[in-house]
């Protein structure tokens, strides 16, 4: 792979791509106004500093999938990007905060919470209201942003083709899963457990697996039959990933999951493990605190025992092994049939153990 | 033209690609459920029975500055483009309504109004909530497959960068010029003349007036001075034609312009004509109805007939009357330099014509 497509500089080549991106844009905000470099400058420290998950998994795959090393030219159209698989990420999570009303993320203010927080001296709705606008604004420019940059990859037509429809897929998936998640929050559809699992995966799995996975197929110049697998690969990863993080959420130390203990209880989400307590008789002892925005920590740990009691715990971790089981078996066959080299699989097979590994 | 490019025909084609879009997309809908379906019917029901202005503009003038009667692949293009130019718009309104709480658009339900009336039994919070994150979501569809569609135009690579540079211009400006808008009603920026015309320019002109003439620039193959002067005709048109818009939602029939009548004055815009009449004497009596939700009439009468009198209106009217002069003086020039043949001046005085004649 050579000194440099380390993973150490990987990062630094992605982060690199994402700082020049937002300082043309900066530049090119100044002719309207002071408020509108802020929200840029705001944009740019949102979105930089996270751990780049997506778009290190896109490079190390296309990496592991090319049937020689890329070249300067191929390892710079694959950083661009998976820089703009980041993009969509951030344009995602900028919507998805507003929707949901929330002002925190890993345990600091999320862009909307920083736009709010410089307006101290106001009443609070009118400085909501600015704040929760631009995050529509801005996520709808980093969301043109994503297909502009996907539109522009310096690949050949049918490449470049292949990667479009890839997007169109995934905004259109991913929207769908949001879509139904506030549908499932609002009440509107019934929250059991396969309506959960798709959502999950339409939402989730989609955009934060599928993708990077299949654009790095399409950058390596790899069969259809290639992508296929990794689509499938792909959904039961993320939806492995998802459940991982329900289970964090509820079980886990806040100080590794870097939420607020409970908030998932305290936000009524509707997650697998909450889909399968509802079918048991302990449901109605935790009905009684779930969706409480002002649950006790020690309520919150009471319901967590009854959540493990009921055998929610353990009928959702059950979930992880077996989706993380099928990655496995999916791997075995497509190293066997050749539609995926060894490399690939090894970085696969690495990926699936950091999702396992997030259990303990 | 020939017959097959008459302006109904071109309606109907205009119409006929959307409808073929939403079809396609409503189809795409069905396995992530009921709701999301219902989300495209909706869809459907409200982009389209509008007066596609924009995308009719643009195949006009395509027709007018192309050397040579169009090809029946070219005219497919062309309305191609120009269909994802109305689903542009359509994307920017539902923004627009989310962030400006609106739930009427010409005296009908919007999209949002429409969404939460269907859930009648229901408290109100929960069901506008529904119907302002389905309208997030939707235009965010819409947004991605207006630059997906962009991309995908039938004609050669370094018409299409033209294109996109275009669209991405387009949507950077028009964000910029909505987050000013927001930046002004929620009185972070002071509402002053200039402020107020450049913020209407960004916000409408350039998407509205600037992008359906240049993107036919780009589509007939017509000279970057060409589209140069283009871009400040377009300008100059819709900052006349939002002015225009500004005086008949105080001085018009309501009738006529389809709003409720002093909407403008209850919702409190910051439009050209209040930024005049905060500089005369008569401000203090037009403030104390101004940006009152329950404004009557006879109240929204006496503060039109003071808008009247401190000289608003008259000035107002001299500004609409300064952009056409400036149009047609531009018109002329590029006439003269050849930059524009005169099939294309017609055009666009033909438009000037129609906005100049909403006066009355």
């Amino acid at each position: 792979m050579g000194a440099t497509t380390t993973e150490e500089s990987l990062g630094t080549q992605i982060e690199e791509a994402l700082r020049q991106r937002f300082a043309e844009r900066r530049a090119a905000a100044a002719p309207y106004g002071r408020e509108f470099v802020g929200l840029w400058e705001a944009a740019e420290a949102h979105a930089l500093g996270g751990k780049l998950i997506r778009p290190r998994l896109l490079m190390e795959l296309v990496q592991a999938l090319a049937p020689e090393p890329l070249s300067t030219e191929e390892t710079r159209c694959a950083v661009d990007v998976a820089a703009h698989v980041e993009l969509l990420h951030f344009s995602f999570l900028l919507h998805d905060d507003v929707i949901d009303g929330d002002l925190i993320r890993r345990r600091g203010p999320n862009l909307i919470g920083a736009l709010a927080a410089r307006r101290p001296g106001e009443p609070v709705e009118p400085a909501l209201h600015w704040a929760r606008s631009s995050a529509i604004l801005l996520g709808d420019l980093l969301l043109s942003s994503a297909v502009l940059g996907f539109a522009r990859a310096d690949i050949g037509p049918e490449a470049r083709e292949r990667l479009l429809a890839l997007l169109e897929q995934t905004i259109f998936e991913t929207v769908a899963g949001e879509h139904a998640d506030v549908a499932l929050s609002d009440g509107i559809i019934a929250p059991d457990l396969r309506t959960i699992l798709s959502t999950s995966a339409d939402k989730t799995s989609t955009y934060s697996f599928v993708l990077p996975l299949r654009a790095a197929a399409v950058l390596a110049g790899s069969s259809p039959a290639t992508e296929e697998r990794l689509t499938s690969i792909g959904r039961h990863l993320g939806l492995a990933y998802q459940l991982q993080d329900d289970l964090l959420s509820v079980f886990g130390d806040p100080d590794e999951h870097g939420k607020d203990a409970f908030s998932d209880l305290r936000e009524g989400k509707e997650t697998a493990i909450i889909a399968y307590a509802r079918m048991t008789s302990q449901w109605e002892a935790i009905d009684l605190h779930f969706g409480r925005a002002d649950l006790s920590t020690t309520e919150g740990a009471e319901t967590r025992d009854r959540l493990r009691d009921c055998g929610a715990e353990s009928f959702v971790r059950g979930l992880v092994q077996e989706h993380l089981d099928t990655v496995s078996a999916m791997l075995v066959d497509a190293e066997s049939d050749g539609s995926l080299p060894a490399a690939a699989g090894q970085t696969i097979r690495a990926l699936a153990c950091r999702v396992e590994s997030r259990v303990r």
